[in-house]
């Protein structure tokens, strides 16, 4: 295991009913920011339960964040927040919501432009405090000190973290999520999926109990997946599902081991280029990062293959390769695509994915062991034609 | 799954040379009490270091906290603390010297005889913070807001947890255990492996996450706790160990599930009278649990019994015991002997607890359904004879 730090302060509040428990995590003398997306939660009730609960309190509402929420309208926000005075941010809705409230608590107080924080990391020290009630579990932003910040001026999406940002609270009530469509609650499935190999499936480092951990978050993922997007009013797997995403990235799993990340950076240039769902992207790419790594991940691969989808007949090249298809089984059982013809996305794109990561990453490449270069995009990419 | 609230706020410091960080971590003004136990410390250089990584700060120290940290000596150190103004407490050692820190910390401020915190569970308002250097792994008191505390005087053993006594931060530097005598580290794993038991070992609440994470530090002690009782100089595994025995108490596993909690109940009571180690009461008392509640406990019996121990030929009654036998020759293999003769405990003091319990606890029962009452602690009890 290797050393490592780790300090996650947030509270959960989880289950049925939490939000009339929010007025106990604030003042009620405040000037608190709602900060919310396209309105769906005045259409479930959510905004409802959170106004019931907050009667009387100093609210200041800002409304329209975007899926990848976009760096001009955090400005706005940030904009209002000084104006208003603003001490505190709620952030009512999934992971963008939430990572929009990250970046504007720590945009008010920064003193170069705002997304610097993302272009130059910038250093963040200080922020204001945050809360969310989360509509939508996916990021596990409710629990960490990451966001991913999109610039529509220049098609970039980047991220940033710091332990400033961390949510002070968090109410996961899954009966908030229960009248999502099923494209969302897909999307969350593999999107957790891929946080978990993102920090599992480099290279074996000696942490058995964080590989059973994350082992333990994907076949949850695996089994209660199907379930919940089957029937979507079944509160139990539901519930499952939205603490599954809180622990993928909360950083328990990851403390202490290698870290890829690579399907996540390539990711992130489908969607600013083509707006493709960031979850779709994810299920786009990890089927190349397993075979374009198959050798230097060949030790963890074959791990995978016996303890989550218990293959343990043929070569060492037949089980990783059972592996893989099962991987793209479970994202098309869910209704994701994996090939970017399924998302209109011509082949000569692929170079320009490949250049653009080159070019912001200079000499540093991508994944576990930082080799990834612009060649091995293009043939990772190359898998999903 | 059922609802909850979670928060740890512990920053966890892993690894070797993380004693040297703690100066990060504390104002070089503040008034720091150095808490320790009988001074193997002294003897293992991580008192050295300790002072070293604290070199100019204002400290005071107080040693000779006992295993089962007595209430009379934690007073002695209440009065110190308030005579010197100790702005911070620094535990140095394992679980009962982190134990006595909370009871100290939260002792200083309480209106009442501090004894009313455990004995009348005095509602704790505030504590002064606590850090820790842990050098013992097995209660994870370093990342939780528990403790036990013994009273001479009444033979008592009584446990209070609050959230104003969680540590701020924690070194876990495994290099810091190798000198550990084999039994100690026995006694360790098995500690882990119960407090994890009695999070996991009830009735199915529909949490299989949950369920694969407690699974996963099951294995993960039996896997490496055998590794570093044969060889304490293994970093790795006893690195493994170290941080499974942290997250098995660190509410992680626990979040959503019913508890039990009666292995401990009992156990507390043969500490107090028979002074046997912490764990090895544990080890006496869960294969009784086991077999007094298995009907009850069935289903996750079951689960226990395929998924830690891969049995599953036979009928349920069967694997059930095989599932027992299992879990005996698992702590007989680390030294730990189950039964109350191995204790030089007379037949006749089975009758003495069970009434010390029931006296204690009126007409509530232990464990998850709150059903074990003064005869059933006979029956748990008699299958350790």
């Amino acid at each position: 295991m290797n050393n490592f730090q780790f300090k996650n302060p947030t509270k959960i509040l989880f289950g049925k009913g939490q939000i009339a428990n929010i007025n106990q995590e604030l003042h009620p003398n405040q000037k608190i920011l709602l900060l919310y997306g396209g309105g769906s939660i005045k259409k479930n009730g959510v905004y409802d339960q959170v106004m019931q609960a907050l009667k009387g309190y100093n609210i200041t509402e800002f409304s329209g964040i975007e899926a990848n929420p976009r760096y001009e309208t955090c400005l706005k926000a940030i904009n209002l927040v000084k104006k208003e005075s603003i001490e505190f941010i709620l952030a009512v809705g999934g992971g963008s919501v939430i990572d929009a409230a990250k970046f504007i608590a720590a945009g008010v107080y920064i003193e170069t432009d705002p997304w610097m924080i993302l272009s130059d990391r910038a250093k963040v020290k200080q922020a204001l405090p945050i809360g969310t009630v989360l509509t939508l579990p996916a990021t596990a932003s409710e629990m960490n000190g990451n966001a991913v910040i999109t610039r529509d001026a220049t098609k970039e999406k980047l991220a940033f973290g710091s332990p400033h940002v961390y949510p002070q609270f968090s109410v996961l009530d899954p009966e908030t999520t229960l009248s999502l469509p099923a494209r969302q609650i897909a999307n969350g499935v593999v999107d957790a999926f891929s946080h978990v190999i993102e920090q599992y499936l480099t290279y074996p480092a000696d942490a058995p109990l964080q590989d059973r951990m994350a082992e333990g978050i994907l076949l949850t993922l695996i089994e209660e997946g199907p379930k919940t997007y089957a029937d979507p009013k079944d509160y139990t797997s539901r519930a499952n599902i939205m603490w599954a995403c809180t622990m993928a990235l909360n950083g328990v799993i990851g403390v202490g081991v290698p870290q890829d990340w690579a399907t996540h950076r390539i990711g992130h240039e489908l969607t600013a280029l083509f707006e493709i769902d960031h979850a779709r992207t994810l299920a786009i790419v990890m089927p190349g990062i397993f075979q374009h790594k198959s050798e230097q991940k060949k030790h963890k691969l074959l791990q995978y293959a016996s303890r989550i989808w218990n293959i343990t007949e043929g070569s060492e090249e037949e089980i990783i390769h059972q592996a893989v298809d099962k991987t793209i089984a479970f994202f098309e059982s869910l209704g994701i695509k994996t090939k970017l013809k399924d998302y209109d996305v011509n082949p000569e794109a692929i170079n320009e994915i490949a250049e653009r990561l080159a070019k912001r990453n200079g000499e540093i490449g991508l994944g576990e062991h930082q080799d990834i270069h612009q060649q091995d995009v293009v043939k990772i990419l190359e898998y999903a034609l």
